[in-house]
């Protein structure tokens, strides 16, 4: 399905799809809800999980901290019906807009992954610098939902 | 300016900005057009970067393939204006949204690095599968704006 990066000329300007797969083996994704464009979250997929996702339009991801390919929602069921998938001019990033209903797309429970903002400008005490919270409800609770789940959090 | 990551909860539920950057130093950073919500590109900041957008609010990211921090736009005069920087639950990726005005983002001359689009479902003939253009008009013509320049695609 995937074809050989053999010119910049052809990946950058190209109709064919040629992912770069870095040193792990895996190509950023970023989920956006196809309503809102919001985006939900920042993922990563290897070779397999694209083409599962590609073919049953249901979003496959590679979990890094689980080390296996992971149906997002197979445990909390807010599974992702991708509606359209872009790549980028040097073919090693992927933009992915998705169905998720009601639903959530953050483990913490929140529906977007990116619930705070930084401030900007000038900090007079860079020290105290705090992030502000945009999202103030959880769409669900986490502890009820993935029980003994291992958070995929990592120090 | 970054604290450092103490426990999950601190990086999840707390206020202070820890983010993860990887082995390499740096951390992804999806850029959006703060009108349209379009995500323009997938770019990477190391520590540094970060620090110099969030106190000038002009993108600063760290180029993979010239090994440099790159202020975007220094060559082509498409400056980004930082309006919004998100920060997602375990704080390893940055969602940034910008003003680039009437300009492009993507070094192949289009406004956005997402150009196009893959078909979604069962592919008859796997071999042939054909991406699609969804814009087709240049903002810019890359040769006469980079000159010189190398590209940044690498094979």
């Amino acid at each position: 399905m995937f074809k050989k990066r053999h010119s910049i000329e052809e990946v950058e300007e190209g109709k064919y799809l040629s992912p770069k797969f870095d040193k792990n083996g895996l190509i950023p994704v970023i989920t956006t809800d196809f309503k809102t464009g919001d985006i939900l979250m920042h993922g990563y997929m290897n070779s397999n999980a694209l083409k599962k996702t590609i073919e049953t339009k249901k979003a496959h991801y590679w979990s890094r901290s689980r080390k296996k390919i992971w149906v997002k929602g197979q445990v909390s069921g807010f599974i992702q019906k991708v509606k359209k998938i872009k790549i980028d001019d040097d073919q090693d990033s992927l933009w992915m807009s998705v169905d998720i209903g009601k639903g959530a797309s953050c483990h913490v429970g929140y529906r977007s992954c990116f619930y705070r903002s930084v401030p900007l400008g000038k900090i007079k005490n860079p020290k105290n610098l705090k992030i502000k919270f945009n999202e103030n409800k959880k769409v669900f609770d986490p502890k009820k939902i993935y029980k003994n789940e291992l958070n995929p959090t990592k120090l």
